[in-house]
């Protein structure tokens, strides 16, 4: 059935099903890993940055300090990056080891479990930084209508810093969103139905 | 090439890509359709709840009136059910013509049109949630480290209609999530490369 050339597999199986697919799945190996090492980084990161940020001011004689349990959505936001900091290096690991055995993944229940935590750490992610971001934005511009004061005149420096944990963390779940692309496309070409591919929309 | 029987192809293709296919097919097709339906009615919903909800109450003699406005993470999400609620009423469009016609989605840049469009309304739905969520519990609690004062026991009958529509609104975000695993398994499964599915992971 093969009258064109090399590569080309007997049925209706297309050309790029071989050699093709062996590149693209060395590229996602590759952006795979490199992006969880990313997010294993800026997890860690994000996660200091607020966790250790602090700052003292005297208000009529009486010390106050600014930390980042004083909200809850910067607690949530640092739990998310601890998780996903811990996620992120079981599956580093997972790929070194996956790359060392030159192993591809064609496990179903692996790839299902590997698409779900992908997904559940992206939407985890996202959420907190959503979260956390407008409490900063309460506490950067005040919200004059409900009587709720800025408080990042008083504590700049604060504030600068858990601006820069929310970008970081904001990097992460970007990442985790690609990610959870990736997966996707790992987990549900195994079920690919080279048939159809001739039909109509 | 066939000498088994019904519904297997040649080569290397498995025998569930024929039949058992076509049922997964119709049954991602009815929850698609079904889903879809779902995240119109209740964006509009939502939007109505909250774009409409408004409170008048009289403080030493002063009346001030609580609206949606007031929050711009209200704004925002109320927009992101507008939108949401227009792109549904596309895709319900589309699946009913696709269904009409008996056509099955094997046109690789409309799937990746529907993944992309899915995955952002995905995000961009669960991020304005977890933001008016997020302000809902500042108003609902106050945060009295930073001296923003609870306003719900204040405007109690607005506080019960935002979460009513915050409620609706994460249904939405959340069948919008499945939707988009539901559109990444339409299009990645084009991707499919049967051959290798003997191998180990």
């Amino acid at each position: 059935m093969n009258y064109l050339g090399i590569g080309v597999s007997p049925g209706n199986v297309p050309v790029y099903d071989g050699n093709n697919l062996k590149v693209i799945d060395r590229r996602v190996r590759v952006t795979e890993l490199v992006l969880r090492c990313i997010i294993f980084g800026l997890a860690i990161l994000g996660a200091i940055l607020i966790g250790t940020d602090k700052q003292a001011k005297v208000i009529f004689s009486i010390e106050k300090i600014a930390k980042f349990t004083d909200m809850k959505a910067l607690v949530f936001l640092v739990i998310a990056n601890g998780l996903a900091a811990a996620y992120s290096l079981v599956q580093v690991l997972r790929c070194i080891l996956s790359m060392i055995r030159g192993t591809v993944l064609f496990n179903k229940p692996l790839a299902w479990a590997i698409f779900s935590g992908d997904q559940l750490m992206a939407y985890l992610t996202l959420t907190a930084v959503a979260a956390a971001a407008q409490s900063a934005v309460f506490a950067k511009l005040g919200q004059t209508e409900l009587q709720w004061m800025k408080i990042c005149n008083m504590y700049g420096k604060f504030c600068n810093q858990v601006g820069e944990g929310i970008a970081s963390s904001l990097i992460v779940s970007l990442s985790m969103i690609v990610l959870s692309a990736i997966s996707a496309f790992s987990l549900f070409r195994l079920y690919g139905n080279s048939k159809g591919k001739g039909n109509a929309m």
